[in-house]
């Protein structure tokens, strides 16, 4: 009898380590860009109401995460740009403002998602921005400046007129693994969504278009969505729909964006003096160039099918929403907070997908904080005797609930508001937060998920 | 045999459910005026360096808390103030700006405090600010204005000659329950430690000062920190240290705030064109005038002692550093970094005593977001061929660690910055975590500290 129940412990047991085996183990890392705390209310104010709550204030899990930017001789700067904090989540390391998975010495630092390659999961990229950008490209290439996008730009570039870094040791030339797109198409992603087709078009020194060596690398490439319904998973798969960024699902009534207060000629004498006229009130409304831009989610959605399809051991998907910055820097709140609309749709999908793969870790974080601020309203200050206002460029938006909301944008006087250095909020479901803290740095949340993807039986 | 070992069952539990009544249940609520993940991340990088931790980061629990805020005819508002902010921690409900303990319709709002004197706790407020201040203010009385401080302003006061809201009803003068300080002394708490001495001087209709009332009450009053080492615990004890808020432990070089970019002559033509120069560097020094007041963490020992000793059955402790937010208003951020030095010494404290009494719940929150925001140092636009720079007012401070941290000041162009309207960040012990979740709004804090201290058999 005994050794039938010790036998019927021992199968039990080999039954027991068998099904945790085979649980498909994978991450999902959803990246606001510019999804601070200020953005995350803003969202939540419009898309929730203030009392509200949106779909990632659910996930049971919650922490800081402290950014780290280092400046070439080493020393911390406080402000990060998307390259190094992409870089920081991507490979556990610090680095300068533009690096891309290189550090200050230009060595390429290992990705996780490289190592989920070559372990044998499936690598997913997507993104509402290039997948050259400075995000995407932190997981899956090396380069020392986040403009070498394509093999022209690797060799310099210029921006409004103003010279972009090369990087020529990079280049295919010069011997290097070429470009962001170059090195992407090459990487063993499975999975690669976005923009960027006119990096897609450039010819290589092979004297083919990257486009071409995608095919060549056994991609499925298309360029429209209404080609999803075509898709064979799990074939690889690389779709760029614009030719950079996509196009964001709203704008500002008549794309008004952050505006001026305007002043009375009493002003000229003081700025104290006369009155003051606040930017009107706005609504958001859908951006008419968004047409038939393939919404995050339905690249969410096909991402997921061709990673999990036929899949045990698993998957690494980064999801970026990339334009709640990008709007931000151009001082528009309604193309931010579409942005975080869509932001809310993928991790639906992310939830749903997890809710029947139990192996599946979601974090939601920022890669940095942004600039737009919610301020009160003008009325705050009417019982004050001289003229108040803000400095910079606001925009006061009607939000569903029959609410204003004013937001502020203040960083400079140029033509696109800079980051900001706090802390970023990063959000978790429960089997991503058994290895996660309450603060970390940005580099901790790269080693949790490694730990988590290929030393589990460390927890 | 049976019955004996059923008997040892009961003995055990019986004698297990004793030493569950016995342990006294205890909150401390730490309130960072302000203290928004901007000013955190800037206390962090200053006090703990960029790659470093403060006291609070150690916490195992962290949390988003929304702001609620209405107006008078119940339309949400994004942008709050301490009085109603407080009003929700201390009450669960919702208000307008400048309310304290009071709805928008003038009724009182139950406290937690109270609750907590009623059944039969210690109740003690300890703060930077003057205890007739919004914050302390909410947790024990109930006025219909904030100004509403002393005998005097309750009938209306001025605030640099702008009238500021009388409290009519709430005069003694017209059967009400009195001015904030006068309900402060009758409230029952047990520890009231901050500055507002003015406000103690003021005399009554009864024709003595407030701090004659306090005196009749029972409580100790003492004016000087002094006179801590000559204090009896568990005595009843108010101290007041300074005529309104406490002087602050740091400023910068030469009492040096946030300031303009300076524009060459050509600016005049365009703001685009000529050259700028940034504000020069500052360091945080010590404020001379801080001189003789008290730190917070000695008032928070002396509370603590008081409110601990021979106590069976807990209490509920406010702690307020305060000027982290005032000295944001002055665009001061070495003045504010200085109070967030003096909030992480208090949890400290805290964190030691909880440690010997198992029953403490530590939460550590913000009420409101304010102005400060951590920007780029202009290095970053040397390649662009025109003038960037701050519409607002900066600082660029050194940090111990080497680094320079530059910070903004842009909600509007007046004496004061105001508040803004992201969610705040909550940090807790363990022992409150089990109350708390990963998001909630401010009133959700109130009912988990007031489910933790009166209903616990709930959890």
């Amino acid at each position: 009898m005994r050794h039938i129940v010790l036998a019927y412990i021992l199968l039990l047991s080999a039954l027991g380590s068998a099904l945790l085996q085979a649980a498909p183990r994978n991450v999902i890392l959803i990246i606001g860009d510019g999804f601070d705390d200020q953005h995350v209310t803003m969202g939540r104010n419009f898309l929730s109401g203030m009392s509200g709550q949106l779909g990632l204030d659910a996930l049971p899990f919650r922490a800081s995460v402290q950014i780290e930017t280092v400046n070439d001789e080493g020393q911390p700067l406080y402000v990060a740009d998307s390259a190094n904090t992409a870089t920081s989540l991507a490979t556990g390391g610090m680095t300068n403002i533009g690096r891309i998975a290189t550090d200050i010495a230009d060595n390429d630092l290992p990705t996780i998602a490289e190592q989920a390659i070559e372990e044998g999961w499936r690598v997913g990229l997507v993104t509402t921005s290039s997948l050259t950008d400075a995000t995407p490209a932190s997981f899956l290439t090396h380069v020392s400046s986040r403009s070498c996008e394509g093999p022209e730009e690797v060799l310099g570039s210029t921006y409004y007129g103003i010279p972009q870094p090369a990087c020529i040791s990079d280049a295919r030339e010069n011997g290097g693994p070429g470009s962001i797109v170059e090195q992407l198409v090459n990487s063993g992603a499975h999975v690669l969504l976005g923009g960027g087709d006119k990096f897609m078009r450039q010819t290589t020194v092979d004297g083919i278009t990257v486009s071409q060596i995608a095919v060549n690398r056994g991609f499925r490439v298309i360029s429209r969505d209404t080609e999803f319904d075509s898709l064979m998973a799990p074939q690889r798969l690389l779709g760029t729909f614009d030719e950079e960024t996509l196009e964001v699902q709203w704008r500002g009534t008549d794309s008004r964006v952050g505006e001026p207060a305007e002043l009375s000629w009493l002003s000229h004498v003081s700025e104290y003096f006369g009155s003051v006229t606040e930017p009107s009130p706005m609504s958001c409304e859908p951006n008419p160039d968004y047409d038939d831009t393939p919404r995050l989610a339905a690249m969410t959605t096909v991402a997921l099918n061709h990673l999990a399809t036929n899949n045990e051991q698993g998957f690494f998907l980064m999801i970026e929403s990339a334009s709640i910055d990008k709007q931000s820097h151009k001082r528009n709140p309604c193309g931010s907070i579409g942005e975080i609309a869509q932001l809310e749709e993928s991790l639906a999908l992310a939830r749903s997908f997890a809710s029947n793969h139990p192996e599946t870790a979601i974090i939601v974080t920022a890669d940095h904080a942004q600039a737009a601020q919610i301020l009160p309203e003008p009325t705050l200050y009417a019982n004050y005797p001289i003229a108040i206002y803000s400095p910079g460029l606001t925009a006061r938006i009607r939000t569903p609930e029959g609410g204003m909301m004013r937001i502020n944008y203040a960083t400079n006087n140029g033509f696109s508001e800079e980051h900001t250095g706090a802390n970023v909020p990063l959000f978790a479901n429960d089997v991503a937060a058994q290895w996660l803290k309450a603060f970390m740095r940005q580099r901790d949340v790269h080693d949790a998920m490694q730990r988590f993807l290929f030393q589990p039986a460390e927890q």
